[in-house]
């Protein structure tokens, strides 16, 4: 048992569900002990059992949940800067392409770099977006596309939480492209599941996700995935609806998934279908703002339906280069009319939910405390920012990070 | 004289006209003396007389000049983040209108607030910039709209080059908006110009700065400001054509400005006459992207006519809280389609001409040393990476500040 202090000078934005939009707290005080939540609530009810415990004053700073990455992809070899470059010279695709651009590129990076260079580039992302107040990032597979490689990512990302005060949450996604010289399905049966029933027995897989697209993989190829992880345990999550609609999004529904991603092209029924299996649309306003997609996800469909939403960098080296989680929120209010606590609600409790975790996400007793500390003058602020990180204090598991 | 020192293990990106996009050198020598670049070149040229100066190793990173950022109004007291709530509430402008939002709440917080505390939230917002690698910062009055507030802000200005290591340049901003109680014309005759006297005599002003615009000045009250500094010996620059065009970029290029900035709704024939006026155009993607403006710079034209293009932040908060220059990097490209390259000569060569300073901008013996350096593998990074920030080193006047 360690002993127990008391964040005080503090406002605090709980972010509890049915509590206001942010629960937010004038004046409040957060008793926090054992690396959890004690107590919350306004200062002048703070029992008197706490009476003697220290106090930290925080200067009247804003204290919100630590912020959640619930999709990235920054374990990767390389970067695509020569990519952006070419098109924004008039470059085709196919030239690109030819060029060796595109994502074989990252995974020939991936493939050549060894884990302690992959995880050398992974924790100064990491550390961009702790250095945000986010305690917690999903951490995909995807750009090995053989067995081997697969697993290194997910040891790689398992890494991070080793050497960074973070909790870090993989995702297998070896249904991410299929790789030249594979036929989809083959490459499902040769190369995936077999990726998958190995990273599994290594306990690198806490989700599983896919890429349900044209130039990825249909609705049956996802399913036979889907099946693989049901039949291991695993909870999955989809890539769905991000540049047509093809059917992902009820499938994830279908499997009860924890999230379906992207979903620019999900219909009102594809909506009613999340809200009844309780899974979460993770909007990814970077890929959004990269790919100049101009179709907007269906946020009110979500809103109408009680579909929660999450928000996320979906930091990955071609569609979304995207470093600030803040950034993201800031992107989802501006492109997608989320409001500022739609946004907050995203990068915490909801993006809780979008990786299966009930110990975060909130201001509450008996969570993690894990919390992040701002210099604004209200919760609005943060999604009002574009390109600033006001974050003055950082707490992971009640152990002051920043 | 102090003694000159030698960066190596260096890359460098000189923006030198004329040679290449970048004028990139691999493994590059930059001698730095006397606060000035004295020599610049690939390292096995370096001349015997260097010989003997210390060397600094750089770790292979890549400098560029220090980023300019060339159209600011970092002096300002408050926010706008409950505006920007109450408009993704569903808020019309009427109504924020009458909840004391828009720029009549800056206007009043920024009279309100003493020299001290504007300073200090500006020096947090320098401090932002400044650790991106920027070393010069454009300032505007514009926010008193009285003498006695324009000159306050003017004054804030110039303290911030007293307490950090960046050069400020002013501008006097007096016909930003009409205040409440006046009349177009005799604000500018009763307030606008004598205020412009006053901070002339102060020596408050680098440049004298107007919004042409419907819901602003028409082109015959700007002529009139920009009359009385043509008879002051200012230089001017215009925010013209952001939200429809009235004829203040021709206005600007007949009076010689430094600067067209905005300009979204130029044409192709303001883009000849900036050319023959030798008149940057400004663009300011964060505003475009903060007010959902759809209609698109004239690039093409402004690259046709060889006019310069610069990038800025306006950070402002009412249309553009953007803290981040490099980040208006990636929005000129991502949404306004501009290169890397013309990105980087955006914020370096084309801003220090934005601002009639020919002391700054390239590499180049004689200049400045106003340096960044960064941890990038190519300039075009630069403006790939959203949300990120690769400075790992930085000189202003020849001095290491970070």
């Amino acid at each position: 048992m360690s002993a127990s202090f008391i964040l005080t000078e503090i406002r605090a934005a709980t972010m509890k569900p049915g509590d206001g939009s942010y629960g937010l707290i004038e004046d409040a005080a957060i008793v926090i002990g054992d690396g959890l939540i004690q107590w919350v609530g306004p200062r002048q009810d703070l029992p008197t059992r706490y009476a003697n415990a220290a106090r930290k004053p925080q200067n009247g700073g804003l204290a919100t949940p630590a912020l959640i990455d619930c999709h990235t992809h920054i374990v990767h070899g390389g970067n695509r800067a020569r990519e952006f470059e070419m098109r924004l010279n008039g470059a085709s695709y196919e030239k690109i392409a030819r060029a060796g651009g595109g994502i074989v590129s990252t995974v020939s990076a991936t493939r050549l770099q060894t884990e302690e260079m992959l995880l050398e580039q992974a924790l100064r992302r990491a550390d961009a977006l702790i250095a945000e107040g986010v305690s917690t990032i999903e951490v995909k597979s995807g750009y090995g596309l053989d067995i081997e490689t697969e697993l290194k990512m997910l040891r790689v990302a398992r890494s991070i939480e080793r050497q960074r005060p973070v909790t870090i949450r993989t995702s297998f996604l070896g249904a991410h492209a299929v790789p030249e010289g594979y036929e989809a399905d083959r490459y499902i049966d040769d190369v995936c599941l077999p990726a998958l029933n190995a990273a599994h027995a290594e306990g690198l897989v806490d989700a599983v996700d896919g890429f349900c697209e044209g130039i990825a993989f249909d609705t049956s190829q996802i399913a036979r995935v889907f099946d693989r992880a049901r039949s291991l345990g695993l909870p999955v999550k989809l890539h769905a609806e991000q540049l047509s609609n093809i059917g992902g999004t009820a499938l994830a529904a279908k499997y009860g998934a924890l999230s379906a991603d992207h979903v620019e092209y999900a219909t009102d029924t594809d909506a009613a279908a999340l809200a009844a299996s309780g899974t979460v649309a993770v909007v990814l306003p970077g890929a959004f703002y990269t790919i100049h997609e101009t179709n907007l996800p269906p946020i009110q469909a979500f809103r109408d339906h009680d579909v929660p939403i999450a928000v996320a960098t979906d930091w990955n080296p071609g569609s979304s280069p995207l470093g600030s989680l803040l950034l993201a929120m800031n992107m989802a209010c501006t492109l997608f009319r989320l409001t500022p606590a739609e946004a907050l609600a995203g990068t915490t409790r909801n993006a809780a939910r979008a990786l299966g975790l009930e110990d975060r996400g909130t201001i509450a007793p008996g969570l993690r405390a894990d919390l992040a500390i701002w210099d604004v003058s209200e919760p609005s602020e943060l999604s009002y920012r574009i390109g600033q990180n006001p974050l003055t204090g950082h707490y992971f598991g009640g152990v002051r990070c920043n």
